[in-house]
């Protein structure tokens, strides 16, 4: 059994530490129901008996901070640390609990250090990379946080690599999350690497995740990375182009729909947005293109897409039944 | 305000509660930085003062269940139930403080009624629509759960719509998901309807949300769904497909990565999955098109793509450049 210790502070974030809790959870489920042993045994640990989450929400009984050398005799002990809510500077080096914390892990370097095949092994959740660099554990290693913390993380530990816009970041015994969500993504591929492929999919599929994530993906998605303004014009015409990414579209009907004048629109969309109106429904169609889940949507889409002509796209596809996938 | 009650109960999913309530977090957060008052007012109320989460954590402190049409005159209530762990045959019926939420629920079903325009709403995540309905509250409404509940949902309330294979359904001041990750799609619709869709793209951006998945899209996968088994040559032909679903597969080249007879291999492949070697090398191709959200990658392989020959797809681009978007 792995010990699964989530380290939890004032204003822990619920979901960085609910996400992979439950994904640990229900992946002992699916080995036991194909006749295998659990394989993680998860413990909520802190220097509070009580602490509030993020949300408000207070959890209580919560095990004091164990001595990790003593735990890892029955078994690997795994480490997670999740972000928190609050500003960061009134906590690291200020916060008593950060620091009771941050005083027991340095006990611990030894332990977490690169291919030490301890047994020990480090995994972040959105910001909880900033205590690790607190505690002196991020020297000489590679990995990630939340885009929020970025250059927070290379200044507390400048002997890092720190990876930017990546979903998560497999050092060997640390393993880092952008967060919030990106917690599931890197607990799944724990699970993976522990239990194997089918687990983690059956894992995966109960939790309702359409697709597992990879370790490369960019952090950040084009549908939503323009939308942080507030123009309600900019937001229809934006809503327009994302309903029907193959439209014909031209900055006169784009104008009609924001109700202003086409010079206006190439105007505001490029102060508000940072991008011009071409580039943004380039890159709307390349995602689009990309993401549509829906198979009988995306087969139509497919054959309709001005880039793709209906005729060349389903007729290769009539050929590859025919042909490439005949002997089979 | 809104008041956002989570109604919490013995084995509650902490993730079908800790999504939805960091989605509403994080949008007053991104509210009150464009400077708009918070909208969502979190109380936590259960029957009971303490309880034990899914994965054993516990919560304390909880409110005691209030009364809903009081709490109705501070601005519009919001209930949200969730799943929780645990066979659902001892819960439903049995179980002491199921009954007592059960009882009080039916106290208001007059609030949650279709189109009462109270100003009252139900949120569903997972199993939490299977309460909604033993409380009498699903009765000809259109709603949908976790897919292990499916059934039992209709048998609790044979006079609702049950819809299958959906992310979640909006009922008006029904609005139901399939849980356990869909509660947080279900909580950013939500905060889209209310505060716009600025603040619902920025919310989903802070948790990493890589895209904003939509109610008609479909629960499940093919890359999981067809990965339930543990038959390590499948996996192995499974994953080399996946890694490569282009390439043109025959029954001899997969047969020697699964270390089996060609026939043997189409025989057991059938016998796990479902389905034949063609059709799921044809799922994979179809949903692999679609997912692949790295723009670099999805350039060089949709040039690539046997069906979508380069100089055709690459061509249109550089023409959709050069006509459509010209007066861009």
């Amino acid at each position: 059994m792995i010990s699964v210790c989530f380290l939890l502070l004032p204003g822990t974030l619920i979901m960085d530490v609910a996400g992979p809790a439950e994904v640990f959870r229900l992946a002992n489920q699916h080995l036991e129901a194909t006749g295998k042993p659990a394989q993680f045994a998860l413990q909520f640990i802190s220097p509070e008996h009580t602490i509030t989450s993020s949300v408000g929400l207070s959890f209580h009984d919560i095990a004091p901070l164990p001595d990790l050398r003593q735990l890892r005799k029955s078994g690997p002990v795994w480490l997670v640390l999740s972000g928190r809510s609050g500003p960061t500077a009134s906590i690291i080096h200020h916060d008593p609990v950060w620091l009771k914390a941050r005083a027991w892990l340095t006990r611990y370097v030894e332990l977490f250090k690169v291919r030490a095949d301890s047994g020990c092994a480090l995994l972040t959740i959105c910001a909880g990379a900033l205590l690790l660099a607190d505690a002196g554990l991020a020297s000489g290693r590679t990995l990630t946080t939340h885009h929020d913390f970025l250059d927070e993380l290379a200044r507390l530990a400048p002997q890092a690599q720190v990876m930017r816009n990546r979903l998560y970041v497999d050092d060997g015994n640390l393993l880092s999350s952008a967060g919030i969500t990106a917690g599931i993504d890197l607990a799944l591929h724990c699970v993976s690497v522990v239990a194997g492929e089918g687990i983690a999919s059956a894992t995966a599929q109960s939790m309702r995740v359409t697709r597992r994530r990879h370790r490369q993906e960019p952090e950040i998605s084009p549908l939503l990375q323009y939308r942080h303004h507030q123009h309600q014009a900019l937001l229809r015409v934006q809503d327009a182009i994302e309903a029907d990414p193959a439209a014909p579209w031209d900055s006169l009907r784009l104008a009609t729909i924001a109700h202003v004048s086409p010079r206006q629109l190439l105007r505001i969309f490029r102060q508000q947005l940072g991008v011009s109106v071409r580039d943004y429904i380039e890159e709307v169609r390349l995602y689009t293109l990309a993401q549509i889940s829906d198979i009988e949507r995306r087969m139509r889409m497919v054959c309709d897409w001005p880039d793709f002509p209906a005729r060349s796209s389903c007729g290769a596809r009539r050929r590859g039944r025919q042909n490439g996938l005949q002997s089979v």
